[in-house]
């Protein structure tokens, strides 16, 4: 096993520059050697936050192809969602195990080029998925492991968060989300919660996800949110935005499950991932945080609030291992220590050599809806979802 | 107008004979003058019932056709789901009014047959929708119409109702759910919420449904239910239902709005009809009971449980006219009142002669959710909704 770990970041916009100073440099036993962005400013930014916290000197460049040349151990890809694919591919192709953000793809071919890759070279990669930590994401699959729902049938999450300043407020409109919107209509993010549900669902080892329909609404919320917000901003209150503002994904299952997801991030709203299991014994609903088990009083039939909140002491007695465990491994980080926990689970993969938690199966199926669904709304018609596993999820433990 | 209205009733299982003693015959107008089932032991006891409240002998009989040859204004159907339209249609050809409670159709066709026979005859009909009254239902519609939501994008709703025991436990196995539950697997209720979502996105009126697609789970709550709680019942412990868990409808709309439909009623879970309104301005949730505004103080963005029961606040602000003047004209019935106001509605068009709030055009549509849900799932695609009105939707108010 590694005692250290050299890494890169390739990507310091808002994410890859909060990962390094909250998450990645408060760990002791990874240096940052090298950093990466197209763009100078941040670049430097990250240079500088690596210098003034360790007093080392990074190697900087615009181009990632120039860190993928040094002697890295790992890469974490924090770039725009279109380029995570092509940087994780060529890290892999370098001997450099990628360690990439979230977002979805841009094609199924693009996927299968990242497992392609991984069984040519043997080296792994892992998507950085942080709710696949999060506390009641794992709390919730702690109980389905043990049955406290009984045999599960659906499970539903959702990107429910309100972008519509960030995307349209970015610096000089380069944030990476606006061109997606402007252009595409799609699922573009779907891992959280399909992450968290697939464990749940066993997804790649022994079940697998077959069929998907996506349906889209009209645009509305953003173009309205710029005339009110930003109309000063003459180019951008006469864009036509693509992006519908909620997208509604079905998926079926193998072993007969249903999945339904929600991208829900231009009207108005709170923030939720509309985390929801389903059992024949048992639910738990990450909106009002709850559990309702089977059998319980009447009382409840009528008066859900009743249970709003329960959730902690479900939390309390189901604790999974790795949240137990977290204090001694991981910084908390941001997202509620989610974010701690998934670098400290990729690097110690990393370190001791290991198959990751999060693979090139899961990451490609995961990221596989986003083309997915931009194809069912496009030609309106249920699509077939890829094995990626080539049929070895009957077997996969 | 009409002083009385001469009525008759056919079908008194459960609901027939609830609406009878807590609804109708409360009505000091209707006069209740024919009751009927297809059991002996369900007429009767509605005949008692009539009796024992008004001190009058109603015609009694198992065929519901001898009741159409009675001098009636209207019929009130609560039969089981697969007579509805039967009886619907062959009431309007012998000129008397149905009323027909709520449930899905069995074919497309004979949802074109309801309106070719109000169409040649003249002679409405309306789906006594009792959620299309509710008193947040109805709050949603007010605020909506009032602009309070913007443009409104995407609406959701669902029947997530534990009926595992009732389907499970009808005297005799005759529950009409049962069947259903055994043979079919379709988004078999479809009408709340669609009703209210239909009202709000005026469907119909302006607007139309256009395409479908549903998926289904496995059918695994009833079957865990049955074996464990109903063990000695050997022909429906070995029984396979074919109706999945949970089904998940999505509809597009012309105007570009999103509906999604959820049907949940074989595992364990509250109650809820998941009630959503989403616009650009802001949206309703009844799951939790509460309104989220744009531009709200940030804190509510994470911590939504703050907002949970504001939408009392806000009934009492956009209370609608209907459920304002309720007490005036309407006796409460069951559901919170809901019964009684769509009675009353129904009850007062007939007297009146005026188009039914809930007319044919509308009670075809919604029904017709439930063999389109039926073929979609079952051959895993997309399909289209007809337009009942013909493209009348287009200038319709």
């Amino acid at each position: 096993m590694k005692e250290k770990l050299r890494i890169g970041i390739i990507g310091l916009g808002g994410r890859g520059l909060g990962l390094l100073k909250s998450v990645i440099l408060k760990f002791r036993d990874i240096d940052v050697v090298a950093v990466c962005d197209l763009y100078a400013d941040r670049t430097e930014e990250g240079a500088k936050t690596v210098r003034r916290t360790r007093g080392t000197e990074p190697f900087m460049t615009q181009n990632y192809t120039e860190v993928l040349k040094k002697d890295l151990d790992a890469v974490v890809i924090t770039a725009g969602w279109e380029d995570h694919i092509k940087i994780a591919v060529d890290a892999m192709k370098a001997g450099i195990i990628p360690g990439m953000e979230v977002g979805g793809a841009y094609s199924v071919d693009d996927c299968w080029e990242l497992v392609n890759t991984y069984e040519r070279t043997g080296v792994p990669c892992m998507m950085l998925e942080n709710c696949c930590y999060g506390k009641y994401e794992l709390t919730a699959l702690h109980m389905a492991e043990q049955g406290v729902f009984g045999e599960i049938v659906h499970c539903a999450g959702g990107y429910h968060h309100d972008l519509r300043h960030e995307i349209s407020f970015g610096k000089e409109n380069r944030h990476y989300r606006l061109n997606n919107y402007l252009n595409r209509n799609c699922e573009n993010y779907p891992t959280h919660e399909l992450g968290p549900i697939a464990k749940i669902l066993k997804i790649n080892r022994g079940n697998q996800m077959l069929s998907l329909v996506s349906m889209a609404t009209k645009s509305a919320g953003l173009h309205e949110y710029i005339v009110n917000k930003k109309k000063d901003d003459k180019e951008l209150s006469d864009a036509q935005f693509k992006q519908g503002d909620i997208v509604s994904t079905l998926i079926t299952c193998a072993n007969g499950e249903t999945i339904a997801l929600t991208l829900d991030t231009t009207l108005p709203r709170h923030y939720s991932r509309g985390f929801t299991v389903r059992g024949t014994k048992g639910m738990y609903c990450e909106h009002g945080n709850y559990v309702f088990l089977d059998g319980l009083h009447k009382a409840f039939d009528f008066v859900p609030r009743l249970l709003f909140g329960n959730g902690r002491r479900y939390e309390r007695k189901y604790r999974h291992p790795l949240w137990k465990n977290r204090k001694a491994s991981a910084v908390m980080g941001g997202h509620g220590g989610m974010d701690g926990m998934v670098f400290r689970a990729f690097f110690d993969a990393v370190k001791k050599g290991e198959e990751m938690p999060i693979d090139v199966y899961d990451t490609a199926a995961w990221m596989a809806i986003t083309p997915l669904s931009e194809l069912s709304i496009a030609e309106h018609r249920v699509v077939q979802i890829p094995d990626f596993t080539r049929g070895k999820w009957k077997e996969r433990k």
